[in-house]
Order: structure tokens, then sequence, then C-alpha cells
């Protein structure tokens, strides 16, 4: 096997795939900014057991782990930086008020999440701490169709829905409870099959809930329905007036309900909703309500985010265009030097060549040249 | 121990310095575009073999190993990216022409480099593959000068070294290169007693010209010394003659010579550099050329470039002023939604406030309103 080959579904990116993904970044990173939000970088690695607070079976098992040389204790690689991120929150800046926090950074991922998944997202996202209303979550989901918007989707379909409903049928039955993680998977793939089997010994009415979750999936009427079909439970009804006041500030979006879409990290506290671009079957961007993941810190906070990955976000747009460049000679020449320096000082792209050798590039494409005429240097077109 | 201690010499950054890193990163990665340098993303994992290929014991011992569960083979986190980027030169993209590439990105160390260096820098860099003359050297040069520039230093001198005087020595003498390891080390700490006691039963003119390697060092006129001093070996020469060469093009910068400055990871093959800003004992850049690298990847390119770390670079600039931003009520009125999205559109930071909250940002200050005035939402200074 050559050395060079990488690990299954994990990739370099080349130049120009590189330079979509980097003005992405700078352009989601920008508009976060615009709206106050505040940019940390928290590190590659940390202590598996501040790593993987507040955060479910399901990232742990996603998380890379090794042994610090200097402390000989387990070290997790980041799968996820919003535990990160929240920690920070309750920590470190260990404000009273809201805070608005932002990041980008690389996660790795021991599994990929479907066959063609890098596992090494490049996570980018927004959260705000400290505000329990719905107005944080109506920020964040215009923050998370303004990124998509900004990345050249016109169309983008929010579904949202509400780890509330499933958290008051668990509280209200321990057959339920019990089987809390395989209900998780079973929903999140719409498993009937499993579901009805998973459910088949539990009281009729968290039996008939459960399996009709699945098909709880449409316009904002399914809130209606939903009220008619689900058991009268308080954290149910909660649940449905959330979303429903959600719809009411989502403004002009295209706005979907699916009471069973519950991707995530299972540290969601409360609404919870994802983002679709038309052609792809899964969600471009997640986020939502995970009010607890601050408690392993010492303070639980409120707290509503979002997060997507800005790799498989750029795989969706077209190639770039080639760059416009001024092809120059090498040469020790001052005017040359001071020509050239202007050039780029004016934003112009410059490539000189190195004597003896030719340039090739991806990225650029010289369609002018600085040529000597006279005692001048002048920018020539080329063909 | 609280869980949210972090491990020795890892650290989170907080929004202020995030922001100047990120400030640096953009004007640095720009300034690379400007001189036709293409953006490549290497993975932060690679199989050992690859990521270790062309690189010296000590890469080695500071790369985390873990396991890959789906091939059951050793992956390492990447501790330096020039391999990396060496072999997307030779594999991925296989040009016969000159290729100029660039990166940024976290690597992780399994020991710092000092008591207080940081196990994670963010590193960023430039490399020229396919030219094997010193203008590429030069142009390297050039930009590492540029980026520091960039972030504002006013004073950098320029350490210039050549591993062929070394290598030559090494070369001539059998005894000499059976301690190769044993002797970087005492070279790059510039250990007289450790070199005095390593070359003791060397012959008497390859002791004589180890020993004199950490006193050859000053400006320019070094060169002429070490030619009198070192041995007359064709492999001193060519690399004396290549230092004076760079001297000339180097133009006006600070430079000087520094024969036992052989800081780096083993795997440099010609001139190598290193930059220091005033008041800092260590380089806060390194470069060089490193022709060899290739090889592992069947393809050997002449290469050369330099890379620096940015955590490290922004700690050492003045704190960022705060950002000056336009503070908002929360409300669902069209008129104060659209004067929002204008003012953001044009660049101003504006931060709604939630409903019964405060804010509190490190890295913004609210020094104006919008307010409501009869029918017209307009901007007020706040003191």
């Amino acid at each position: 096997m050559p050395n060079w080959l990488l690990p299954e579904n994990i990739a370099d990116v080349l130049p120009s795939e590189a330079r979509k993904i980097e003005e992405l970044r700078r352009a989601i990173l920008d508009n976060f900014h615009l709206y106050g939000y505040e940019l940390v970088m928290p590190p590659m690695l940390e202590y598996v057991e501040s790593l993987l607070a507040g955060a479910g079976h399901d990232m742990d098992l996603r998380t890379f782990k090794l042994i610090d040389q200097l402390s000989g204790r387990t070290l997790g690689v980041r799968a996820d930086m919003t535990t990160q991120v929240a920690r920070i929150d309750a920590h470190l800046l260990n404000r009273s008020s809201i805070t608005r926090l932002c990041y980008a950074g690389s996660v790795l991922h021991t599994r990929p999440n479907g066959l063609h998944a890098t596992r090494e997202p490049l996570q980018i996202g927004a959260e705000i701490y400290g505000h329990a209303g719905l107005e944080a979550d109506a920020e964040i989901q215009e923050l998370a169709l303004a990124s998509l918007s900004l990345a050249g989707f016109p169309q983008v379909r929010i579904d949202l829905c509400h780890v509330g409903v499933l958290r008051a049928l668990l509280d209200s039955d321990a057959d339920a409870q019990r089987d809390e993680a395989a209900l998780y998977t079973a929903l999140r793939a719409k498993d009937v099959p499993a579901l009805q089997a998973l459910t088949a010994d539990y009281a009729p009415q968290t039996r008939a809930a459960l399996q009709a979750l699945p098909s709880l999936y449409g316009n904002v009427e399914i809130i209606a329905r939903a009220r008619q079909v689900l058991p009268p439970l308080a954290g149910i009804g909660k649940a449905l007036d959330e979303l429903e006041t959600l719809v009411g500030l989502a403004g002009t979006a295209d706005v979907t309900i699916d009471l069973a879409d519950l991707g995530g990290y299972q540290y969601e506290s409360g609404v919870m909703f994802a983002l679709y671009v038309p052609g792809l079957p899964n969600a471009v961007a997640r986020g939502g309500r995970y009010d607890h993941v601050g408690e392993a810190f010492g303070r639980a906070r409120p707290a509503t985010g979002f997060s997507l990955d800005l790799r498989e976000l750029a795989r969706l747009l077209p190639t770039a265009e080639r760059k416009c460049a001024i092809h120059a000679p090498w040469g020790e020449d001052r005017a040359l030097k001071e020509q050239i320096a202007a050039l780029r000082k004016a934003g112009e792209v410059v490539i000189q060549s190195l004597p003896g050798s030719e340039n090739d590039q991806d990225e650029f494409e010289c369609d002018r040249a600085l040529v000597l005429e006279g005692d001048n240097w002048i920018i020539k077109n080329v063909g």
C-alpha cells in the first residue's frame, strides 16, 4: 500500500475547493460578527471528562481518545465544538448577561456519519447563552438561514422539531424511558417496524403516540393534528405552543414541522431545527436548545445555537472560477520590484517566474503580463 | 479536579485574542494569495507512515498516535503541516512546473517545545515546489518578512544558516555521522560542553570545525571567517556561497548569519532561516529548504518554505481595541427589522437585546442605539 493513501473518509482539500471553503468561512464569520457574536477558539484536545460532559453515548463513541504523556490521563479529540463553547461560557466568561459566541474549526470523528461522510468536518456555528426565550431561538434560526443564503442557496427549508414531545412521553412511561436510546435511533431513522417492535409492550397511549411521531410531518397544520393525536401531557402542550410561536417568528422562511427529526447529539433540551436544500437528503445545518450542558461545568445556562459543516456545504457549490493574475519575470530591477509591490497593494495577484521555470496553477489564470518596453514596465494582455 | 480544567499547555482562546488571530490569519493568507500561492487543507489525521515520511525522530516523538477503528492501523495527528503539503505537491497535484502552496491550521504536539509553549500551535505557512534556485528561497524569505510586517513588527532580524555545512562535516567523518542526532541537539542549544564531550575522539579537523560552529554568529562578515576556520570541503564552500548570494538578495532586511541555528524538523536540506523580533529569545518564524521530503512520496522535488505559529505571534501583539456597535431593541416591527438589516449590510455591528435581558461583551462597545422617535427608528449616541 503506497504510504500516501489517506485513511477512509479523510481527504485533502485541493486549491479550488479550499478557496471556496475559505471564502465561505469568512462570509459566515463576518455575518456572525455583524450580529455581535464574539469569536472563540476552543482547543482540539481536552480531558474526556470535560469534553464529553453533558453529551450522550453517541458522542463518546465518535470521539478519538489518546493518552496525555504529561498527565497520564485520557484526552479526547473534539468531535463537536458545542460543549466546548458551553464550557467557555459557563466557566471562563462567567457572565450573568447574554453572551453570543461563534467558532469555526475542524472536528474529528472515529466513524463517519454515512458512507460518504467525512470524518473531519469543518464545523462553524453560533450560540446564545443566558436567554431562555424563543426570541433567542429565532435569532439563531435567522443566522443559520442567512449562512446558507451567503453560500448561495436560494431555496432552504427549515424543519422544526421539539425534543419536549419525546421527553414528556418518556417521563410519563417508565418502560419507554428504559428504551430512550433505542427510541431516539428508531425515530431519527423513521424506522416504523423497529418502533412497533420497541413499543409493543408499552401503555397504549405511549405506544400510539410514539408510533404517530414519524407521520407528524408537514406544514404548520401538523401542530394542530399533533394536539389531537398526542396525549394531553403538559410537556407536549408546551412544546407544541413553542413550535407555533417559532413558526410565527420565522417570517417568510419555508417552514415544515417534523416531530421525529431528532438528529443531533442527545444534549438538546427544547426546540430543534434542521435546514435542508434541494437535492440533498441530509440536513446541511442543525441547531436547537441545550439548556443543560452548562450544568456539568457548574453553571446551568439557557443555551441555543446551530452549526454546519463548511466542507460539506462547499462541496454542494459550483466550482470557483479561476482568479485572474499578472505574470511577471524574476529580476532584481528596482523599477520592476516597485511595480510588482504597487500592483499587489492594489489587490492584483502577481506571480513571478523563477529563473528557468514555468508556473502552473489551478487557481489562477495569468491573463496579463508585466513586460519591459523601453525603460518602463507595462502591463500587456496575453492570449 | 474540576472537569473543566484543560490539559497542560492547552488553552482556550477568548474573544479579543481570537479576533486578533483571525485578523492576522486573513491578512497573511491574503498576502500569500497576492503572490499566487494556492491554498490547500491537508487533514488533521493520516496514517503515521505517510505523516512521518521524511521527518526525523523528533517529529515522531511529538506526534500523537491513535488507532483507526475503520482500518485497525495507527494514525498520527499532524504535528507539522509541511510534510503533508509536500505529499499533496508530489502525489496529488503532480505538476512538473513550479507550484506555490499555502496553508493554515492547528497542529498538535505531545510535548511542548518549552515551558510556556502551547501544544496546539496554529501553523500558517507557504511553500514553493519545483525550483532549486536561491530565488525561491529569497521569495519565501520575503513572504515571511512580509507576514511579520503585516502583524505590525517593524524590527525583524533574519538569521541565516545552512545545513550543508554540518552535512559536509558529517559526510567527511564516520564518527561524527554516528552522532548526528546528538550533534544537532548540541548545536541547536549552542551547548559547547556537550559539543566538546561528543567530539573529543573525532578527527582534529572535524572536531575543530564542529566546536567552531556556535561561535560563527554575527553579520555577513562571518561568512568570510567561516571560509578561514572551516575545512575546505566542497559542500561547505557551496553552502557559504549560497548564504552569500542570499544576503545579496535580501535587500534591506536586517540579516545575521548563525551557522549553528539548526532549529527545525531535521528534514531540511539546504539554507535555513529564522526570524526574530525584539524582546523574544525564540524565533517567531522558521523556514528553509527540504528537497528530499517528496522522495518518500515517490517524487523528489526541490522544496522551500516557511511557517509560523499564529497564536504565538498574536500573543506578542497589543490587545485589540473594542469594536463599536449599535444597540437595538428586540421587536417584530418591520421598519426596525429593515433598518437593522440595512445597517448590517453597511458593515455596522448591530446587537439586539433579547426581551428581559442585558448584553455584555468584551469585544464590542455599543456607542450608539437604535431608538424610536415618532414613527422613525433613528440612531442616537449613547454615553
